[in-house]
């Protein structure tokens, strides 16, 4: 039973509440028992697990929590990255806010075959924010790394601006695809844009806003997406 | 200038980071130039409106901020509710995060014509949180208050475990629609699933996450029956 706030394993999670010590270490934590068995259940291996009362005093895990009510129990992971392929994949493009990557995690995990692509100006995966919105999916489905450019199948870009609408009309590209999402209001930079092998645009109503939040936004493309994959079997 | 934090207006914008205050009050308040400029946009008025450096001095205005980070401004306004009408609107019963009720009030806002419905176990739209998530669409489209048993129009369930799945085949009814979304692990209770006209899913694949963000479902539900329904006229 650990009872020192000086232990090394308690210090450790308290660090890696920061990007910079993930990096360093290749390490990230997990709060909670569902993400701890979501863990267990993809078949990861703890490098640590720490449970209140057991391993450790409930007070002391509490301090190192990144969450404001304290956990029962936290592990810690070696990061793991999947390959960049599929039928149907999505690729983010500065999306920033680790919620909105964590939840893009776990809607691609329900949609699709294919990983979460991070590019540059993407938060971190490995967050407690956004392994949390992953719900535990960030295990079962790691996330992959891969520039645009060496995107393998068709892209597809969400664009605002382009012409044709998605849910509309047959779509001119076969799997295997990917999804490829901008930063919420500057969308993809314009060359990667106009690089894509297909542009379309969620149909949104004259008036509203000028775009989905970008996980509404990825979700959504990665549903129709799915949905005319599959009808083309 | 107000250089004193026994201000009045100062500590009713700390007090309004609590429900029991807003509910008192009928006030709430939004913080960022972007939220005070979608207000002005909706053609509301706020009842106190405090600059940084303007009208408050800074520090002060960043102690009652409920962000992180500070606020350059904040504004009070009264709270509005929209009329449970269109022709597609989205009824949530038990979604109890803020940012995801204020996430399909933006996405509503941007897919249908009608509001978001609150219906009982919801957050406060009107919460700090909740207004940042909606991006302003909280002004735009303000929420609607029914019971379940009094909404205008078809009732189409998101329920995970219903046959028929969203976006495969014609849907069976027609506009007016109501969108019904449940809680993101218990879904709706069942004798409102029961009573719906038209229960769907969204399909998903085997061996993932058995259901999505309650945000994000309701986001894909809406955009998946505004296509239809204008593919209907």
């Amino acid at each position: 039973m650990i009872t020192s706030p000086d232990n090394a394993q308690l210090k450790l999670i308290r660090k890696l509440q920061r990007k910079k010590a993930r990096e360093e270490t290749g390490l990230f934590a997990a709060e909670g028992e569902d993400l701890v068995e979501a863990a267990a259940d993809a078949g990861w291996d703890a490098e640590v697990l720490l449970r209140s009362g057991e391993d450790v005093e409930p007070e002391l895990l509490d301090r190192v929590s990144s969450l404001g009510s304290g956990s029962r129990v936290v592990g810690i992971y070696r990061m793991r990255w999947s390959e960049a392929r599929g039928d149907l994949s999505v690729y983010l493009h500065g999306v920033g806010d680790p919620g909105n990557v964590g939840a893009v995690i776990r809607s691609a995990h329900a949609l699709c075959d294919g990983p979460v692509i991070l590019g540059p100006g993407c938060a971190d995966p490995f967050s407690p924010k956004a392994v949390r919105a992953s719900m535990g999916s960030v295990f079962a489905r790691p996330p992959a790394r891969s520039p645009f450019g060496e995107l393998i199948g068709a892209k597809v870009a969400l664009d605002a601006g382009a012409k044709t609408k998605l849910g509309t009309g047959p779509l001119a590209v076969a799997a295997p695809l990917v999804l490829c999402v901008g930063a919420e209001r500057e969308g993809l930079p314009a060359d990667l844009a106009a690089a894509a092998d297909l542009a379309v645009a969620i149909p949104l109503r004259d008036g509203g806003p000028e775009s989905l939040n970008a996980a509404m936004a990825a979700t959504v493309g990665l549903y129709e997406l799915a949905n005319r994959i599959s009808a083309d079997v």
